[in-house]
């Protein structure tokens, strides 16, 4: 059976792993991110280590990232204040170590690809996956395909209605301040209250102000794509009890007006720690 | 060379066509639209009159329409208030009549199409067709294909943040109050102002708030879609100098964080009056 090498490209550690096409993960391994020449060193001899002859590689990755095939700097780092990774090249290196296709998405598109194919979105045919945590991210796959305009989604910095008991808070975006990321993501929660949501006490009506931003936005996501699944991923909304109040206010915001139903739409993600190097493969069987 | 029957369904009146696969349009013909009986049966008619055999036939038609093609009542007017319409079957009398495959869309995505193959955005690779009048509708079209979810897009209905000089209006949509068609549609104005934004007297602010509407549409689409171009059409737009002031907004608003620059990225259509028919067309061709 063919195998896979998949990275799932993060901050703060690399995942690595090999897999097989149904999604079966044989071997993983962690990697601390130093610089791009010990940490893709470093996944490059761990992938030989373990004998890897790969049908391709697929990679999902932090960002800002270059995914205009067209370009002449496809597959890199684009400008981030992370050191030494701007300009930094992900595909290179594995197609030159291994002879393969390397196929690179964002982490977030990863695991909206990986959700749609093996997790929640399995058979629905179009699913929306939203990461709600130190920042907002979202991906849309429909029947297979990601959405891609001038650049990948930035589904975080859409524009927001503002609650009434929220109308103090200037919002934590540098760039958009109060956009959905600005209002809602672990930060700008911090920033109001000084705790996480489950950290607050009872009566407190931040879990409602939260969970009302989130069903605006899942409102504005079915006005666009009315997604069959909306995965709700991330820190902030695994806070308990808040996708249930996410589903009953957004179903108060759309009316009814919408064929999806927040009630079935709105949903846990299914993958769990897998959703990242499931993301890889996706990548890696979609190039 | 190849002809294709086109048919433009709107509410007041129906425009048959018949064109090339190339989009030159050889003939044309206006009629009213009374009861599906008599409307469909008059633009057979003159299809036949005018020697049509068809390789295929498109409908570029006003909605709510079954565009699920698992569905038993694929390409019929679904409930709708507008007498006689409600469950009218657009594609079967066609079908039956001429032999050929016959497709349906949305008006509004029919024009998205269009514009994306023919016009504003020909050779950009993506483009968001938004139309600003009556109502606000849209269309989403990458790489030649449409945007679809569960349904077609409902656009105009997404949450929107309000103007500071504007928060005493309740919103103009029935079922959502202050969405961007609620907001910023031709009834929206003439409720607050009680004339259109061209017949506003000078240094009226109403021009500016209905601009910011749409600049900050602008920019949600942008962080989902990030559109190659976003066509904006209507009678609401055409008020001169409003897509300079939406430009010059969503560019403050969108902050330089988006790939596309919104003094480029925003343009009025292209097609003018062909876009109907064009959009029937481009149906036509994509079955």
């Amino acid at each position: 059976m063919a195998q896979y090498g998949l990275i799932e490209a993060g901050g703060t550690k690399f995942v690595a792993g090999i897999a097989d096409e149904e999604g079966t993960i044989f071997a993983r391994h962690r990697i601390p991110t130093t610089t791009p020449e010990e940490t893709l060193g470093a996944t490059i001899g761990w992938f030989r280590q373990q004998g890897l002859k790969p049908e391709a590689i697929g990679i999902a990755s932090f960002g800002p990232l270059d995914l205009n095939r067209a370009s002449p700097t496809w597959g890199h780092v684009t400008r981030t204040p992370k050191p030494h990774w701007s300009g930094a090249d992900l595909t290179g290196p594995f197609a030159r170590a291994f002879g393969c296709r390397v196929g690179l998405e964002t982490d977030v598109n990863g695991a909206a690809l990986a959700e749609a194919r093996w997790g929640a979105g399995k058979s629905a045919g179009s699913l929306l996956y939203l990461t709600i945590g130190t920042g907002v991210g979202g991906g849309f796959v429909s029947e297979g395909r990601l959405l891609h305009g001038l650049s990948h989604p930035e589904m975080g910095h859409i524009r927001m209605p503002r609650h009434p008991l929220d109308l103090d808070f200037a919002g934590h975006c540098p760039f958009h301040g109060d956009c959905l990321e600005g209002l809602a993501c672990g930060p700008a929660i911090i920033a109001r209250w000084g705790v996480s949501l489950s950290e607050l006490p009872e009566g407190h009506p931040g879990s409602d102000i939260i969970a009302w931003y989130l069903a605006q936005a899942a409102v504005t996501f079915q006005a666009i794509m009315d997604p069959a699944r909306i995965v709700m991923g991330g820190g902030v909304t695994a806070t308990p009890g808040l996708l249930d109040k996410i589903r009953t206010m957004a179903a108060q915001s759309g009316a009814g007006y919408f064929v999806g139903n927040p009630a079935e739409v709105i949903v846990a993600p299914a993958l769990g720690d897998n959703s990242g190097l499931l993301g890889a493969l996706a990548v890696a069987l979609g190039i």
